[in-house]
């Protein structure tokens, strides 16, 4: 418990980092002071720095507890599914739903991640390598049953690229729904764009 | 001319650009100070107004450079290619060598354009269409030369997504020349990683 409100302590943080999020939306990561913060999560300076210590830490908790939410929502996607193709169907459509959900935690952590320094940053690389297995493994499962033809360090950063870069144009309340995207975009991926010999 | 220096005024402002885009790199355009900016391009306070007028103003003249650059660099690529899969290649190749000879210019304003506001913002999104139009038109072209199964928006935006992205990973002193990562990525997207039937 937090003596100074009775909160849990769990939520006053979430408290703060959803202040966070859009303190740093708004004025960046550098211009974004602590005390702006603390204002909006309606929280004293000192409370504010026992929950959270500084502002890289929380930027780190934020970006941090995203790629864990989109970690755990590849990793349900694919469990029990055993054909790589809707292996990575699954995973498209999961990765685009966490970025729609976590629009503005996506777009501070990729504007924003780059600041991280020292174990923060060695960590979070460590957590979007591990996304990274997730597509890899299942493009080398392809590869090994013969679904897939390639699955190199390349294709792998091509898709999460493709992926990722949605955060820049898809609007998740437009006129096609998220999971309608994420299969075009899969599509585009499996198959690619040449029309094949025969057709 | 400049008066003050004896500098051709458009040298002066590629060197307050210059100094802008390595603020820019290191404190984020909130927390870039236009002092720090005149500091580090040698410039005083009054003679950086003069040339530049506002923060915004600099943010917005080396993101449209940018821009114009790489729209300029697709149209010369793809300029007497007839093949809708070289002209793709063309473009590729035009696009990750831009985004390597510009790699600071790019993170900033992958990072920060976000920010600009009204007339700004609005002639830069203009501009990032025409370049988004270059890669529409060439699909369009091949699905109608028979070339190719598609060309919807979500396939372009899939295509421009999965190059930009490459300035979050692409070392372009690496190992691999960028010409063959362009074209390790046309291929992904022009075959897919599906193996195709009969093969």
């Amino acid at each position: 418990m937090n003596t100074s409100t009775g909160e849990p302590e769990e939520s006053t943080r979430d408290r703060i980092l959803q202040a966070a999020v859009t303190i740093f939306a708004e004025q960046g990561y550098h211009g974004a002071g602590m005390s702006d913060i603390g204002k909006a999560a309606n929280i004293q300076r000192g409370a504010l720095y026992y929950h959270i210590g500084s502002k890289e830490e929380l930027l780190y908790d934020l970006t941090r507890r995203h790629v864990e939410a989109a970690l755990e929502a590849g990793r349900v996607a694919i469990r029990g599914v055993e054909d790589p193709v809707q292996q990575f169907r699954a995973l498209a459509r999961a990765h685009i739903r966490t970025l729609s959900e976590r629009r503005a935690d996506v777009t501070v952590a990729e504007r924003e991640m780059h600041v991280l320094t020292g174990e923060r940053a060695h960590a979070l690389a460590k957590l979007r390598r591990e996304y990274q297995d997730l597509f890899e493994e299942v493009l080398t499962r392809g590869v090994a049953q013969g679904a897939f033809a390639r699955a190199t360090r390349i294709d792998v950063m091509g898709v999460l690229g493709l992926l990722n870069y949605t955060y820049m144009w898809l609007d998740p309340q437009g006129s096609e729904p998220v999971d309608t995207v994420a299969d075009r975009l899969s599509s585009l991926v499996l198959d690619g764009v040449r029309v094949r010999e025969g057709e």
